[in-house]
């Protein structure tokens, strides 16, 4: 989804878009990192809001109002003296089910590209996060932590079959790297991986690479979005996994 | 190289292939896997010798005479009743100073694709492998190794700043995976990393996929052979490590 500066605006935005997903047959829905209000620290702050705050709030409403498990993309959670970035997971009922805090914040400086400093205002989270569905167990991490091959691999351990990343690569680091970590992370774990990403906006501060992906145990690429909003459907059979790990016993070995 | 099924045929191009890379310029020469035989487990068996036998010491001539680093590709090495996929690295004078026993056996069974189980006849080896030249610090594995994210993290804890992998993926998982892991292991570690393979023989009974590779800390490929017997040469600096490192601080975090 292409995100605006008024939160409200966004988050009215995001409940006809996951109504609408629904509506194509989507059973787990992904909202894009920072979903909720524009990619800087400056919005990080003024956006901030306790679990239970009205955008935690409006996350588990489009839940229950669509019936199905939605990953609320992130946002800026403020917990006490902190703020980290955040991704709540909500059940088709609309009960938070998980939530994983980015472990690995995004402080990066490239000589005559991006340059940005996440750790101006996030707190880093700790711990790989999974979550039960019908359709088996998934993980979630948030962008910057999928460049981590020790971190990822606790998702696999922790039994996980798709990895689902609220992701915001920019134009330095999206054409060099994006496709490439999807792809590489699949293969490493043998599980699907999934990045939602805003869609691009060249007005922006930190404009967004975009380009949402769903990529199979094989580290083919099954799916993937444009720089506009769009609403990308997939169809994965998690039992692909395990055919995966048999042929290829690396996990075993 | 195109790997014959005489092992005498196959040293003694190795040796004009190293004299010829010297002669173009190369400090450091890397063969491919299994240089010296067929690549199947009757010829493993066949050809297996140990340290400081016929292979062996063709290797240590070849790198004296040349007068540069060698990369001894991989050898059946025989070590009382074991036998091992083995790399050893020699030195301009011709001295062995490093040796690497595959640690990950390749046991692939694809369905309508390759199947393969080197650990018909080969142990597996235990440790990753670095050697200093004053270049810098190199690592050596051998090709399923680079499949193991935890497993090539050692190589950078280590120091090395570009992975040799002496390697012939084959025509089902070249296509798939060579270019994803070569290039995912150089930004999952901000290394060089450099595959060696047999050229692609369609008659032999494991055809390589060939396409030896270069890639930079970036993960963008710098250099790639052909399917064909050729040379490939790659200028690198291995201070671009310290460059990429500084502008995504992945190692640090």
């Amino acid at each position: 989804m292409k995100v605006k500066s008024s939160a409200a605006a966004n988050l009215a935005h995001a409940a006809e878009l996951v109504l609408k997903a629904r509506g194509l047959g989507a059973e787990v829905v992904v909202l894009p990192e920072m979903f909720c209000c524009p990619y800087d620290n400056a919005s990080f702050a003024a956006n901030a809001e306790p679990r239970g705050g009205r955008i935690y709030s409006a996350l588990a409403e489009m839940a229950a109002e669509a019936g199905c498990f939605l990953v609320g993309g992130s946002m800026p959670e403020r917990a006490g003296e902190s703020i980290f970035n955040t991704s709540f997971v909500f059940d088709a009922e609309g009960r938070c089910i998980a939530k994983h805090r980015k472990a690995h914040l995004f402080d990066i400086d490239v000589e005559g590209g991006q340059r940005f400093c996440e750790s101006d205002t996030f707190s880093a989270g700790e711990a790989a996060t999974v979550f039960d569905t019908p359709c088996g167990r998934l993980g979630v991490c948030i962008c910057f932590d999928i460049r981590f091959p020790l971190f990822i691999r606790q998702y696999c351990d922790m039994g996980a079959k798709a990895l689902i990343v609220p992701a915001a690569f920019n134009m330095t680091t999206g054409p060099l790297h994006w496709e490439l970590l999807f792809r590489a992370r699949a293969v490493d774990n043998q599980l699907f991986t999934l990045g939602c990403a805003p869609a691009r906006n060249r007005r922006a501060d930190y404009v967004s690479y975009a380009n949402s992906i769903v990529c199979d145990p094989w580290g083919r690429v099954r799916a993937r979005a444009s720089a506009r909003e769009e609403i990308l459907l997939a169809d994965i059979d998690l039992d692909e996994c395990e055919r995966v790990r048999r042929q290829i016993p690396v996990l075993k070995n």
